[in-house]
């Protein structure tokens, strides 16, 4: 057990409220008013911020008295940040990070070094691989699949309901390496594949290729990502390729 | 009198601030760290999370030495989750749920069985009917009017100034059993009928009849619900026709 | 000093910690589990509600041992509504207010008698002049420029990154009295010049003249607000002058 107080002088921490059943790692550090439920386990090293809710109980667990609270899994060195909640029944690999006022429902499986932006809104049942980053006010649908690095970007959001409301619903699935843009929809069922780039406010309703450049609502091919290039003449695509080939991602190109 | 701390072991509620006039019926259970002003009645068997206020005094408050706080009403049965902010002055009906982080300001009638999303932002002075069910991230401008089972999907907001800004407002309304799609804007002033589909990312900029199912930006009548039809061939709306006919709406079709 | 209790009865105020190295002006009130942070200094008559975190830390302040709080600086006669976060190193003028869960981070400058609206989020280095109004949600892009009587609606986002993801951003930079329609996108770098109107849900991927008026994704220029006329035959813009002459742009017509 290693739970300190935040050491951010000149504050004293007050007021958490932490169950004797949670699993605190070496050196977390939590803020005022934050609440950690039963069967919490947060790794070595993690930054929990304030008023954050750790492991909300289930719908479930407001009527059901033989309710069972499943266990909720925060790799080491996450930062959580304010106002965060996350629900019981996720597991959270290393460097998690939250953005402020995140909402990640349950039975969530995110991968390492994984990030939710501000106001990111998780509706469940989400899987992610690594270094996937959500910006600010993103909204997956219940069920959406990411692969890694996958980057979304602000108001861009999953559906997966195509006649709303529907009994059956069915989710996205995205790609290595794709990126999406502001505003873009992504609709149920919609499968992209890697490498591709959604423009900002495109409507996409079927699916696409790796390396689609996608545009528009609804959607139309717009090219291939690979022909996209800079001022300078330079590809833009796979971006990988941009950055310092020691990262990651350095067998995947 | 009915409180009692928040029965989820092994936490024991703490720093809760309820006015002693407000009421809390029988059964009723508060989270941490919430604040319930005076004049709020919340119905029997309700459940408040943490870190909400209800009864938010108006902004008149802040200045006005001879405010008089109007009173709020949660019927029985509500689920209001965490960081949660409904202002004085509203009538909620039995069975609202909310959210995380919804705020609902002031002078709001909602019948029963409604539920606001995770970051719901109602405007003030709206009337919703019974049934409605706002996703998560849903705006609502300030006098909008909604049905019963109206339903509407992230990212959707409805305006009421087609000009900005002006002076004189005119807000939306919206017709019993209309879905409107993610994203969608409905512009001031506009009605839309019953039974309606308003697609993903559509701008609706003017009246639309009962069963219209609009597309695009600005949105065009793209045909009646009625001729859309699944897999099977058969028709996807009025969706309730699709549900169990033992359902409230019995009567309506 | 002149910190006194919310004076809202017949709550008594609880749980507010607040830096000694903070500076409360007088007649502040500060409502329930609010934390100040050392270096923040809190302008006269100001209004802070409950949940709020004013001069969050710095990301470097988690692993940084010789981290230096920057100054936070609140004008006078604030209203800072409840669960917002303000970082620490930026600087409001007087007559700031922003709506419920607002994040503002870190080395904005914003001018006297800004809004910003519920779920609004500034991503830091950001800079207002006067008089800016941002409603509900709100997402500007770290760097964005805006200058004064700017209002931007709903679900409305600029971007400073045109093909993601890039080491270098470039901001938008938004002129005197334009209006930003609801979910309209500003893309990287675009410059919008003084008394523009963008349409909702516009898409805007190129610079715009003064009294532009800008519809569609990707946005054309459908004409000059100059053009735009009410009901009535009168001229809507420039719209400063369909309100008083006596207000604080009589000079600017």
């Amino acid at each position: 057990m290693g739970l300190e107080a935040f050491n951010l002088k000149p504050l004293s921490r007050s007021n958490i409220n932490i169950s004797p059943n949670a699993i605190i790692g070496e050196g977390v550090r939590i803020g005022d008013n934050t609440v950690v439920h039963d069967g919490v386990e947060i790794g070595a090293g993690s930054i929990i911020g304030s008023n954050c809710t750790l492991g909300e109980p289930l719908t479930a667990s407001y009527s059901d008295s033989n309710y069972v609270q499943p266990s909720t899994v925060i790799g080491k060195e996450a930062v959580i940040r304010s106002h965060t909640i996350l629900y019981a029944g996720s597991t959270f690999g290393a460097g998690l990070h939250t953005g402020h006022h995140a909402v990640i429902r349950e039975h969530c499986t995110i991968g390492d070094h994984c990030s939710v932006g501000t106001f990111g809104d998780l509706q469940g049942h989400i899987t992610m691989g690594n270094h996937c980053r959500l910006h600010s006010s993103v909204h997956l649908a219940q069920g959406t699949r990411l692969g890694s690095f996958v980057f979304i970007y602000p108001f861009a959001v999953t559906t997966n309901d195509r006649f709303p409301p529907s009994t059956e619903t069915i989710a996205p699935m995205i790609g290595d390496y794709t990126q999406i843009g502001v505003h873009a929809v992504i609709l149920a069922g919609v499968h992209i594949g890697k490498h591709c780039l959604v423009a900002a406010n495109a409507t996409v309703n079927r699916d696409a290729a790796d390396h689609s450049f996608l545009v528009g609502s609804p959607a139309v091919l717009k090219g291939d990502v690979r022909e996209l290039v800079d001022a300078g003449g330079h590809p833009l695509y796979p971006w990988p390729a941009r950055f310092d080939r020691g990262m990651p991602w350095k067998n995947d190109l």
